[in-house]
Order: C-alpha cells, then sequence, then structure tokens
C-alpha cells in the first residue's frame, strides 16, 4: 500500500485554536514527525510511533518522513502555528524537489493552521488591519543584508511588519539592529507589540514604542509586530490598550 | 450586568478549519452580527438573535455590535477566515476609538482564524515559505497609487504577494492592472495560484505563470498569490504539482 504525508500545522500553542482538521490528520497517522515540543502537544495514541527531533536539521527530519511514507507508512509531520509559514512545508517541498523519484509519488497533503501574528494580533486587536508582511529575522538560510533590504522597503511602503525568529542564544543582536533600522524610516512613536506564546498560560504580551522597543523583550518563542505610521493605539480606563492599522490609508 | 463583544474568524470555509475557540464563542453568544454568508456558517442556537447584514457599511455594523454589547447583551461579530485580516477587527477597534466613551468599556476580543492566504496556500504545497506580504487589492479604502506603489516595492525586495479583494462589480480592472505592473519587475515564469474557496466543496486551484495569468480567473471569493523570483514548481507523475518558496535565498 503506498503512504502519505500530511504536514500539520498545530496552531499557536492552545488546543482551542488547533483546527478539527489537525485533530483527524494526527489520529490518522501511523507515524509522527517534528520538533520535540511540538510533538508533545499532539495527544498520545496507542501503537503510534514518534520520531522527535532538534529544532534544526529541517531538511533532514522532511526526508525521514517521506521515506517513511515511501516505505508504506501513514506519516504526519508536525509545525507550530501555520505548517506553511516559516515551518516545514517548504522543507518537505524542498526534500521532494532534491531527492529521490520515489518522492515524488508521495501523497502529500498540508493541514493549515493559526499562525503565530493572528493569534499575538488578536490579543491586541486588529495591527495587522492593513496591508502586512512577515519576515523572518533568521539570516541562517539568507544574507543579513537581503533582511535589512526587505525591512527597509516594507516600512517605506507602510507596510505593518511581523517578525518571526527574532531572536536566538545564536543570533542576539539582529533584533535590535533591526530596530535600529527601522527608527530611520519610522516615527519613534510606531506601536511595536512584543507577542509571546499567544494563547498559551505563559503567554505574555508587551506594548512599546519603536522609539523605546527593547529587543531583551523577545525570546524564541516571540512573534514581534511592529505597525506601520497609521497604526493605533485606544487608551480604554480599566482595560488595556487597543492596537489597530486602520483599514484606510490617506 | 456588563455585555461584551468577541469579533470570531471562522476560517475559509470548512467547519473542519474552524477552531474550537471560534465555535465556543459562537455558542456562547446571545447576539450574532455579520455579513449574512459567514452568519449562514454559525450552526443554530434557539433563543440566538442574528443580525445579518450586507458586505459592505464596516463601520455602521461595528457600531450596531457594540451598542448591543453596551446594553449588556454578549455579542459575537463573525468574520471569515481571520478576523484581524482585512476583516472585521480592525474596523471594530475603528469604531471603539471614534465613537462614544462608552465603547471603550466594551469588554472586546478577537478570536484568530485560519486566514485566506493560508489555505490556498496549503493546497498546493508551501508557496508562502519564505517573507511574503499580503495586499488588499481594494482601491475602496486607500488611493490605487498607494497599491501599485507597495506591490512594486513588494515585488522588488523579493516578498512572495498574497492578494486579497482581488476583484468584484465594482473594480474590474484592478487585478489585471497589478499584473501588468508585476510583469515589469518579475520574470514571466513566475507561478501565481488562483485560490478560490479554499477547503470548500467548490475549491478551485488554479496555477498559472505571470506571464500568462489572467484576471478573469479570479473571483470575489478568490485569494491570489504571486510568487517570488525563487518560488519553484516540482511536477509530480499523476499528482499535481507542488509550488513552494525556499527557506533559503542566494
Amino acid at each position: 500500500m503506498s503512504g502519505s504525508l500530511t504536514v500539520v500545522g498545530l496552531g499557536p500553542g492552545a488546543a482551542q485554536q488547533m483546527t478539527p482538521e489537525a485533530v483527524a490528520a494526527l489520529e490518522a497517522a501511523d507515524e509522527l514527525f517534528g520538533y520535540g515540543p511540538y510533538l508533545a502537544r499532539a495527544p498520545e495514541r496507542p501503537g503510534q510511533v514518534r520520531h522527535a527531533s532538534d529544532n534544526r536539521e529541517e531538511l533532514d527530519r522532511a526526508r525521514a518522513a517521506l521515506d517513511r511514507a515511501v516505505a508504506g507508512a501513514q506519516v504526519a509531520m508536525v509545525s507550530g502555528g501555520d505548517a506553511g509559514v516559516f515551518a516545514m512545508a517548504a522543507a518537505v517541498c524542498e526534500a521532494v524537489e532534491k531527492g529521490p523519484d520515489a518522492y515524488r509519488t508521495v501523497e502529500l497533503s498540508v493541514v493549515p493552521g493559526v499562525t503565530a501574528m493572528l493569534a499575538v494580533a488578536a490579543r491586541i486587536g486588529a495591527p495587522l488591519g492593513h496591508d502586512f508582511c512577515a519576515i523572518s529575522l533568521s539570516d541562517n538560510l539568507k544574507p543579513w543584508e537581503l533582511v535589512t533590504a526587505r525591512l527597509k522597503a516594507a516600512a517605506q511602503a507602510g507596510f505593518v511588519i511581523a517578525l518571526y525568529n527574532p531572536i536566538s542564544k545564536a543570533r542576539p543582536w539582529q533584533l535590535g539592529s533591526a530596530f535600529d533600522l527601522l527608527r530611520e524610516v519610522l516615527p519613534g512613536t510606531v506601536p511595536v507589540i512584543f507577542g509571546r506564546a499567544a494563547g498559551r498560560t505563559d503567554e505574555r504580551i508587551t506594548l512599546a514604542t519603536l522609539s523605546e522597543a527593547d529587543a531583551g523583550v523577545a525570546d524564541m518563542a516571540t512573534c514581534v509586530i511592529i505597525g506601520s505610521a497609521e497604526t493605533r493605539v485606544v487608551e480604554r480606563p480599566g482595560l488595556s490598550p487597543l492596537v489597530y492599522s486602520p483599514r484606510s490609508a490617506r
């Protein structure tokens, strides 16, 4: 029997934000692959084999999962958030393209999920309410000059910017450097949202202005949203402020 | 008793892609507001009042919902896809900012969902696999010159571009004009994905090249994804091609 591989977006973390489609895909699998902490979110099922891996080595992990599917297994690969946004779906597609012909015969599907920037935005209002972009701040896979060129182009064109992978032990200075660059283009009053573990019990949402934004607030589990010059902060008595980007522009 | 307003993202259309959090928010509401076809997706509950409205008049709809919350009702406002992406959350925040003080006392929350571009991307591989942006092609609320400036900036900087609201009876020429503009910046071989009603029974996913992309393929229910120069098409024997944007860049 021919196997299959489903790349599953688990959503930002809370079980309440995982779609029924994702739950069903996990239940249908004989074997699960993924980064350990994501795998731990999948409900246990007797007889199901789990292959936990390191956060890196995405291409190796994709190949291992494709090998099992070629061998006939029903395989699921778990991803945090959405499977297609800075996550495993692209690595699996790349492995298919570069791998043996057999990989192209695998029945491959992708289950979308709520990606981090959407979960963070929801906790504070609607900062992604007008045109926006998503940029991975990691320079492991692309030159830093490309990151800065995109940051600058996006800010100058008035996009709200969501930053994924803002900081890690191996990449400690990039977020601060990105803030410095953006301060040259955008008003210092632009709102910056640090959204850590949105929707989870250890959630922490922090609001700052661009001029005062401190990269030290972010960690690996943080998605950073930087408003445009149009983004508004609405103060509310006794309630946390709302941040939104208006649908209309001058 | 004080009322509340929850803006709920229903996901792209299939019940399997609606989060449990969204289902719970709909169940908890005394009154539902929203565009008719979205409201129709919410399961019926005895005693629940429904206020269906036209697709336009978003600010009026937001005010009507806030008025009911101020009066003490538990209100839900439904949105297609994600509530914060070209949807009702920004309109509600705007109504709060511009409205009477009482609006600022309403307990307001937003439930995120799977937005259209994620659902479309999942059906064809991982076209949003590297940095990307989302642009509404509607010039109802912003000047067309701003749309074209953003399209150009995004394409030049190497972002994949997801277009929302690509076409309507009142805006028949904008998508074709956007393709013309992008052809001046990007190679004609760049993949273009027309994703109509992703995940629904009437889904239609169409792949073209930028040089051959025909705006007539899109309708109001379509999200259009335009690749970058890096985006790849992987042919598979007997299976539909995969489209993905590699994580790594030159």
